[in-house]
């Protein structure tokens, strides 16, 4: 008898080449598995993500499933995995679900948070989860107008990275947000799937229409013609984090998959002022 | 001729062996020594810092300086210096100061904040900054009464490790404070000088305190009475950061030289509530 094992997992994706199993590169999937694999007899071991993450990108509320079959109660799974797997990966709940389950089919959508550090000189403690852009004060307002016109069912070619195996570029963007908390602006964009690369390369549009490199009818234009030639620069990865991941039924407790990535501002100061 | 150069930096401790120069050991002062000494012919390159923080400890406004008498333009050390060093320490100004100033003798107060996460699940993005600690729900209260108490001159004998070399254990603690955001509970100390371990020594009696296991009474009375023997538990080093050293006279710009260290806390959720 097999039992399926839904896992909430957190990881920083700064050690690895993303989530996906790549030959002599050190994945998430990868090391997850490996570990799994100490555990339990089932062979081969098949450790299956919400989100296909890209290589540098973080998560705190990544959802895994996989089969197992040995010994260890599903209670115990999340302590025998952290205790197994690197500083860098640990696993915030296990739950036992149906064998219909699926960690990525059943999402009914995930949850991105793009962090930028606009402040003028750098800073280590934000260096590994924002992207230092500081080159002029955004304008969130105007990158505010960008993200609203996204929500709903649409195509979203113009920001797909060659490489994926989707069969078409459609996706429900479902919500968005922006905020500033002095140098600090966070980007939070919901959506039923993402195409590969979308958000770093929307990231990267979002921030030059904040820069007022970018205006909104050039931006709207080029992706909803899906001029993706158009669509040059992405946001680097270590700003990216998938923050949760949701399904019809509550499958683990509300506290260890929802929103565990910290929300952090430089206290006292407003936001620098730049000129262009 | 030789100029002298103060630097605000900041690094990252897990990497280090703390501040101080160590035979067999990464230092901070040895890294940053060992990359002045490739820009200044000045031998031996001595760095002295405001404040020697201990193995582990990091620092978002440690200051320091120099002499120097190489053809380097005093507004080039910063960049200059932070091409070769590693990404786990950052400079973020040098400017030219007297040759009688001093790091570490003209330093009117070193301030400190020590982060406790307090929440019942681990999480990957606050273990290298923070203390988790977590058995019981911290009263805050309690805590805010006992430093409190430390307000003013005293001798602090009692969170004194053992190596110091100071010929006495008096300080003057101008400010402190405390606050909760969620499960994440900050303490922030400011004083005249620190004694050798004292900031960690203080907040393993706090946490008690905070926790009922010490009673404000047997606190005041173990510290007052200079007890050391009865102060065992220091608080792990990753959850201290200096984050602040003033001078009586202006040397760095405000923003790069005061509260550079992010503030963070986990969105939405109430403070989890614990059973004893």
């Amino acid at each position: 008898m097999t039992n399926r094992i839904a896992l909430v997992i957190q990881y920083d994706g700064s050690g690895f080449r993303g989530w996906q199993n790549q030959k002599d590169s050190i994945t998430v999937q990868g090391t997850l598995e490996e570990k799994i694999a100490e555990l339990d007899p089932i062979r081969p071991v098949k450790a299956i993500a919400a989100g296909r993450t890209d290589s540098g990108v973080h998560a705190s509320g990544q959802v895994v499933h996989f089969d197992c079959s040995g010994p260890i109660p599903i209670h115990k799974w999340a302590s025998a995995l952290n205790g197994r797997l690197p500083a860098s990966i640990k696993v915030l709940e296990a739950v036992g679900v149906p064998k219909v389950w699926h960690a990525c089919y059943s999402a009914k959508y995930r949850r991105y948070r793009y962090s930028i550090f606009n402040g003028s000189y750098p800073n280590l403690f934000l260096q590994n989860i924002s992207w230092h852009k500081y080159r002029f004060m955004l304008d969130i307002n105007l990158m505010k107008h960008a993200l609203n016109d996204l929500l709903g069912l649409h195509d979203f070619a113009a920001f797909q990275k060659a490489g994926s195996n989707r069969s078409n570029s459609l996706t429900t963007v479902q919500d968005v947000s922006i905020s500033r908390y002095g140098d600090i602006v966070t980007v939070e964009i919901q959506a039923s799937g993402f195409l590969y690369g979308m958000v770093r390369l929307l990231m990267g549009q979002l921030v030059a229409v904040g820069e007022k490199r970018l205006s909104l009818e050039k931006f709207r234009y080029r992706w909803r013609k899906g001029l993706r030639s158009e669509v040059k620069e992405a946001a680097p990865a270590h700003g990216l984090c998938l923050i949760r991941v949701g399904y019809e039924e509550k499958i683990f407790s509300k506290e260890k998959s929802f929103d565990t990535f910290p929300s952090f501002y430089l206290p006292k100061f407003e936001p620098t002022k730049y000129t262009s």
